[in-house]
């Protein structure tokens, strides 16, 4: 039997140690997609520093694209589509959009291993049949211009999302299948079966529902926010917030992630990957990391007074990226009148955004 | 007798107008202190365009001075001094130490037309004897390379904001004489007494603690603020906070100020100052417009969920501009241990900031 075929979408730190992963192993033929710097990584590949495979130079898999089209054009029909891009479905194009032209045999399994909550199921809804499959991955890894910078162990929880009544057929086996071509056989990396990925979701945005959309509107590294605003004040409310939204849903987080959270990064001054984002205007993970949540915690009638707060602000901090972006331009004609409509006015005539 | 010399310190919008009310009635001799633009306005004057006094070219008052001192050397002693600066008390210099030079007879009444709350009390403690009186300013001018655009009417308050008991001899006559020596014959301003001058400062708050600390944290217009969220999603419950708070002082604000604050500037795509001291890098006067009234709200245990997390992140924004303008320069060695103690060690290392 031939290996399967992957294709993974995202070359970002995460993607890029991914591919390395499973090229590592080599028990699969692995397309990435790199979109905005194809040139680059074509002529001289990448060049890695990771706490676990070490320096590379020049390093590619075995094949690399420049678009999802051309990906199945040239090396496809996939077995694997897996998704490491950021998932923000009020940018410019959905995930849906981004792995469509990928979609060929009907027989695809399609692997999100990307943050935030409520991701699945706009994916089934669009490619209904298909066995999605939900990854939460811990490594820590930045990409910038060719280097990737891999100082966290690439540490994958892989699952079906759904409850274990309502799961596709073979979804246990595409599991099953996939670690055992992900897993590198000398432990550089970990990657297990999660039969509960939905908590894991909640618990990772104990962390990134708090300190990322902070910093992304006070662009602050964490320490320099916890030196001038007491964990007990902001931080610790806003995550046991989060965790009673996922109570709500009958989902129980360990809370001893709090204090490990709240600690993860003492003396790193480290800057979360969405205050990055909103610092270099790129479009924040919004939706999924706060907004999915904050509709839960509306729906359960959960009380949340600072991510309530916060999300509004970040939704400022959206339309000002996005209309940075030039995704819009603002017609002050159209906002003359009594501002309890301007919201509604922008809907019709801006779109979705 | 001779006329009254009023000292004006500040040379923003406010001031300039205040300056150029007086020298209008010429019922005063009026020093204006200009500090960064000194050789400016020395040598060409203000330019102003008015809504009231129209387009002036090569204005000056009596005087000018570069510094309180050299004000207070060459033109004092003074009978009023009228502080129209930003009220920064974390800032590099405190409104107490800025008009300490001008300090000479015992006999300076001090007017602060200044925003915010709790900024009374810190000036009679440094100048104890001193009639102190308050002044709520609801001018529309902004100050900007020796230019002043002054759209909206002068119109100020004036009292004496401590009880009436408590009110040292004089104050009165003292109120009377300064409305005698600012009111223009022909009604190009407006100043009254206002025997409830706290009153006034809390409904300027309505406005000031919603929409200048929304605009500092993430930079937008108002309009464009309020395309985005909805009034009633975050402006409008933190306004009711705003009044909640005044009324745990025993303060009735006018509650139809809510509406009239939020429609203000419908169509308008107005920035509030603070939002554009923050763009600029400027330090904002957080402390009086947020901090104070923040600890009103926790001595007399008023709910206020959308301000208690609008204040540690405009903290954050403070911390961001101060460092940023070198009023401290972190070593991060000093933060490696248990993030909880970092505000103390901040305290402890960096001083007041």
């Amino acid at each position: 039997m031939s290996k399967p075929k992957v294709l993974i979408i995202g070359s970002g730190g995460v993607g890029a140690i991914s591919a390395l992963s499973l090229t590592t192993t080599n028990k699969s033929e692995v397309t990435l997609v790199v979109r905005s710097d194809y040139d680059l990584i074509d002529k001289q590949g990448f060049s890695i520093n990771s706490c676990t495979y070490g320096e590379l130079k020049n390093w590619k898999p075995h094949h690399i694209a420049r678009s999802v089209k051309d990906a199945q054009t040239q090396y496809g029909p996939f077995d694997y589509i897996l998704l490491t891009t950021k998932n923000i479905p009020d940018g410019p194009i959905t995930c849906e959009e981004i792995i469509q032209p990928a979609i060929k045999t009907g027989n695809e399994v399609i692997i999100l291993l990307q943050n935030g909550l409520g991701i699945e199921n706009p994916m089934v809804e669009a490619f209904p049949g298909h066995i999605v499959l939900s990854g939460v991955s811990l490594i820590g890894s930045t990409y910038i211009d060719g280097h990737v910078r891999n100082p966290g162990r690439d540490h994958v929880f892989l699952g079906d999302f759904k409850p274990e009544s309502e799961r596709l057929p073979g979804s246990a086996e595409k599991i099953e299948e996939f670690i055992s071509i992900y897993q590198t056989p000398d432990n550089k990396n970990t990657i297990v079966l999660d039969t509960n990925v939905q908590k894991r979701r909640w618990e990772k945005l104990i962390y990134n529902s708090v300190f990322n959309v902070i910093s992304a509107l006070v662009e602050l590294d964490n320490c320099r926010t916890q030196m001038t605003v007491q964990n007990d004040e902001l931080i610790r409310p806003a995550m046991y917030e989060v965790i009673a939204i996922a109570k709500s849903e009958g989902i129980e987080c360990d809370e001893s992630l709090v204090d490990k959270y709240i600690h993860i990064g003492d003396g790193l001054f480290y800057v979360p990957s969405m205050g990055i984002d909103a610092h270099k205007g790129q479009l924040i993970e919004l939706e999924t990391i706060l907004g999915n949540p904050m509709r839960i915690a509306k729906k359960n009638n959960v009380s949340t007074p600072i991510l309530s707060t916060l999300y509004p602000l970040l939704k400022l901090v959206q339309f000002r990226l996005k209309e940075k972006r030039g995704m819009f331009t603002i017609d002050k004609n159209d906002f003359q009148g009594n501002s309890d409509v301007y919201p509604k006015v922008f809907a019709e005539k801006y779109g979705k955004h």
